[in-house]
């Protein structure tokens, strides 16, 4: 059991015994995630569920009632305050639940998904009580650096082109794999939307002769790369640009976005096509890779609310709104799902090793939102809730093309 | 000068010196094409565009004003009636149109546009001088025996995996491209919606060792696949069922369509998506292979009425509505556009080869209207207005899939 857990767990329940109401709702829950494969126990020892090892311990009255409400939202948020706690391996339960769910989704014949299929309610006043989970890239190079990649700070689903490979090692494969994709060639002028910490504009400078232009509108990721490109004396082949994907112009023989797709938003993925239709030569080949979705589902309302604002990952079918309006003609799509989920494994183990410090420096709060986030993440990706697609294509009329996709591996 | 061409200018007009209306007409046309690079020249000898040595012959007044009227639709009566003839490379002269045809669409500031733009005008009285042009599966088998590959007479876009290949050479490539994304087994349960001559279905079990049930509500290429499987001793593995693809029942571990989808129209997405559900197993895997379009457009006119009745190529947007209410988790999508060009390019050689004999059995009309039939699919994918996608997919939750695809490049 995590210390978080053990200190919740301290005997005497804070909410005196289980009432028949509080019972009757824990069974209602149960009854709706079929097949769960844990036992959920409440703060009176009351306990219904397969007795597996794997236990969900909810520790007052208050955090029962607003689970059976909204578990999509509030599950995140009492984890996150201490008023659940998971006895067992994190991953493994989120992988049952995402299961669970998806079944008692399919079989909709419980009480609770009558409730649950309904609008999502509005953010409540819980959310003041998370001011300590701030925005995405406001937290500070130093936290991010602390779990991803040493070598080029990627925040982005890697490459596993090897079986046993590092973390730094499968970034670099998920960076040459991209370049190969896009058949990089010295001298190329290649636009980059959405550069995070700059690690991949770099490397195809670097390792591809090629010119890059890259746009990010976070300030911070922004001044951490033009740092390092002129540390790395690549500042004449970089540019790192505070701006809108919008407000991309001129013209380049490569479009690349790695990870932003998901903040567009599909309202203006046209918008987005427009900008590519606007910039890329005749010739010019585009990579958009990003988390998806089988089909078009809204975000977990947790991870939407408090970890990520505003991210909605698109079904395939979706993305073609890009394409299909400015008639670009997709080549390859690769679905690189396990891949992420095995990089999430490396960020939680890597994240868990500093959590202690992550605890100390920001709270408990934040320090569990932030595990309970990558291990709910690897749990998307292996139960196949989550996609990643990465997407080349190019103008309808290239026949610049190579005859098979064997190039890619060498 | 091709021999129709010879016969259909003879000396002596037929129409009579052409008029101001006539000129007027003509030179409109081609303002709608611009940088056709071809010259257009009509029965009087009045012509207008580029001397360029590639010529469009113009034989009688009727053919021009119905030209007018609807190029996509009427060319190609004309041209298989005699009444318009080329002068020059026939291929190079459809790619030239396909090009300056998008090149006018997207200027869009011509008269002829504006009429081009409006409803097709239903099938004509032309239709019926064209009864020789019969159905695409009532043809007899011969016909197709003499220009397919030999082997497996595969009816699909075949692979050149390496440069130089033979048709026949393709086409395995193709078959064995298709099983390793299938990643077939020996003893696997394989369905196969759209069987053709059964080619494939006896490649897969011959080669691979599955069972294969393949569907196809042709009589006439049900009879011969079942035929060959029994001379071949493969009865005992591939069974040939003449029925719908909505009649598919049982559990596969592999479902696979090549070719098919292009008769299945949207509207019956749902269905295909709904029998693939019933059908597969829950590690199993599924590839269509159909020929596609960058954005969702009717097929040309021509050829949906006279060559290929009620066909028309999804947009890969549109291919999702098969995936996507089912949860389908889409792995790989490939566009070998280039390979059908390429393919095209054999099977208009051998049928050159033959088309004396062609136009022996079946009349002048039918020989010219399969010629430029193969010629104009030449054109459309070399110069990008149709697609070749192979779409593998498997079900959300299935994990069990290979670390990357390098395996299909052994």
């Amino acid at each position: 059991m995590s210390s978080q857990a053990d200190r919740a767990l301290q005997p005497g329940g804070r909410a005196g015994n289980a009432s028949g109401l509080d019972r009757w709702l824990l069974r209602a829950m149960m009854a709706a995630l079929p097949g769960a494969g844990y036992e959920v126990v409440l703060w009176d020892g009351t306990s219904v569920g397969d007795r597996t090892g794997l236990r969900v311990h909810i520790l007052d009255r208050a955090a029962l009632r607003q689970l059976v409400r909204n578990p999509s939202l509030y599950f995140g948020d009492l984890y996150s305050a201490g008023r659940i706690a998971i006895e067992g391996d994190l991953v493994t339960f989120l992988e049952r639940t995402y299961a669970a769910l998806e079944a008692g989704r399919a079989a909709n014949d419980s009480v609770c998904w009558r409730l649950w299929a309904g609008p999502a309610p509005q953010s409540s006043s819980l959310a003041a009580a998370y001011d300590n989970i701030h925005r995405h890239y406001d937290l500070g190079n130093d936290f991010y650096a602390a779990w991803l990649d040493r070598e080029a700070m990627q925040y982005t689903c890697a490459y596993f082109a090897e079986p046993g490979m590092t973390l730094e090692a499968a970034q670099r494969a998920k960076m040459d794999h991209v370049c190969r994709k896009l058949r990089l060639r010295p001298g190329q002028r290649v636009f980059e939307a959405g550069c995070g910490w700059g690690g991949f504009a770099l490397h195809m400078a670097r390792e591809y002769g090629v010119q890059v232009r890259a746009w990010n509108i976070s300030h911070e990721q922004i001044r951490h790369a033009a740092d390092r490109a002129r540390s790395e004396g690549l500042d004449g082949r970089v540019t790192y640009v505070e701006d809108d994907y919008r407000n991309i112009r001129g013209e380049c023989d490569a479009f690349v976005s790695v990870g932003m797709l998901e903040h567009v938003g599909p309202e203006n993925y046209g918008v987005l096509g427009e900008v590519i239709d606007r910039c890329l030569a005749p010739q010019g080949l585009g990579l958009i890779h990003s988390i998806g979705r089988n089909r078009p589902e809204p975000m977990n309302g947790w991870i939407e609310r408090r970890i990520f604002p505003g991210a909605q990952p698109p079904s395939l079918g979706q993305m073609m709104a890009i394409f299909e309006p400015r008639a670009f003609s997709v080549l390859d799509v690769e679905n690189l799902r396990l891949h992420y989920a095995e990089t999430l494994r490396h960020w939680a183990d890597r994240y868990l090793a500093v959590i202690d410090e992550v605890r100390a420096s920001r709270g408990a709060e934040f320090a569990r939102a932030w595990h309970l986030y990558l291990a709910g993440s690897t749990a998307a990706f292996t139960t196949g809730t989550m996609q990643l697609f990465q997407v080349l294509f190019a103008r309808g009329r290239n026949n610049d093309l190579p005859a098979t996709r064997g190039h890619l591996y060498p």
